[in-house]
């Protein structure tokens, strides 16, 4: 028995997400299990290091698969290469040890968040990024992003009914940098609620316009109350980075 | 009579390239035009500086157009970003002198071909560039360019059919570069013939994969021989960068 773990990167634009559903639907699960069991020839299951939303990318997701191919690394990428369609991409794969599990060994998962600031869209990120026309005001954005930093409860800032599972989080690091007319906002932490990134990009695009002051966002997280935070903002802007182990 | 000035971002994946071909046909020039006639109320032509192949892209292409219009410029860009197809941005309008000419009065047009050389191509990258996995000898590709530079029959170069008009142009640069796994070369000239960046980027690739020696270059050159030169490259790595007048 082998238990391969493999590096994915994904253009969501087509998916439902990462997680499968029912057979029927367009996941980039179903979709990479549906070419390792032709592959190997087993009723293959693959685990991802978490759900990706509809519409959301990867440039390295991680899962892991456990198999009694013997198959060779090399030949493994080809065949995905070859079957899988052209916006899902194995880039590596390795043999990890048979306890490695992706979802859960993850340390911390890196996203960005992709915003276009300026008039008009740009026809090559359009698919890629969020778009927001009046300026954005990073400095605010900075000051509001330290101020959740760290070991908080982000109910506030999820999509996530209130119950038994703990919605405490642990950001590590929030970066916000602005490239031209590309702003990236840089997520670190070690794990985010559903909808927890949009929510917080969202919330900081408000500060950044100036229709919210900075220190409402403490308020918030101490509300628990998500109808305080910012909208949720579009899938297509957001990239699982990677997950470190 | 106002003269107005367009700069145009597209992406060219959709369309038949610039040139309005028939009212059925899906081209930029043709868009454009639908939206302002309507626009103005007034039946427009738009002159673009050149084609562009089906499947390429711009980053600033240039076009001009005539008419008594007295609409300002800020609602021209609005209405064009309002009412074009999400691939097509009028990024910028200026009212130009009432005999500038964008197609006759180009000094330089400057293209880049971008290829992705990696083992995988990159998802995000796919419909914008060609995926070469077998690593290319950059040096040798730099070599056979300078071969190029300066006035030449490039008829070899291109899928024009030897007739009464001038297949001479002049190359001003060529810079290839590597960032990563993604190798940009960039072209400067007067004029480039129908399919000539496409073509000679094809004959760069094949002596970067060490499959035509780099002195080649200039017996093609003589030759005036389209067989001898490398295959045309796909256009959906071609990017018109700009022009200038």
């Amino acid at each position: 028995m082998r238990n391969m773990r493999l590096e994915i990167q994904y253009d969501g634009s087509r998916y439902r997400g990462w997680q499968r559903l029912s057979d029927s639907e367009n996941t980039v699960q179903g979709k990479l299990e549906k070419v390792l069991s032709i592959m190997t020839g087993e009723n293959i299951e693959i685990t991802g290091s978490g759900r990706t939303d509809a519409g959301a990318h990867a440039l390295s997701q991680t899962a892991n698969f456990k198999t009694d191919s013997d198959m060779s690394i090399a030949d493994m990428l080809k065949y995905c290469y070859t079957y899988l369609p052209e916006d899902i991409v194995v880039k590596n794969a390795s043999e990890a040890d048979l306890n490695f599990h992706s979802r859960y060994n993850v340390k911390a998962k890196v996203y960005k968040y992709v915003i276009y600031n300026d008039t008009f869209h740009d026809v090559f990120l359009r698919k890629y990024s969020y778009h927001i026309p009046e300026k954005l005001n990073i400095d605010a954005m900075k000051k509001a992003a330290a101020l959740l930093l760290g070991e908080h409860d982000f109910i506030a800032f999820s999509s996530v009914k209130p119950g038994k599972k703990s919605t405490v989080r642990n950001i590590f690091s929030i970066d916000i940098r602005r490239k031209e007319k590309i702003v990236e906002i840089e997520f670190k932490g070690d794990g985010f609620l559903y909808n927890m990134v949009r929510i917080i990009t969202g919330t900081l695009i408000e500060t950044g316009l100036n229709r919210m002051p900075v220190d409402h966002v403490s308020r918030i997280l101490s509300s628990g109350d998500r109808t305080l935070a910012g909208p949720t903002v579009p899938a297509q802007g957001l990239f699982l980075i990677r997950v470190d182990y």
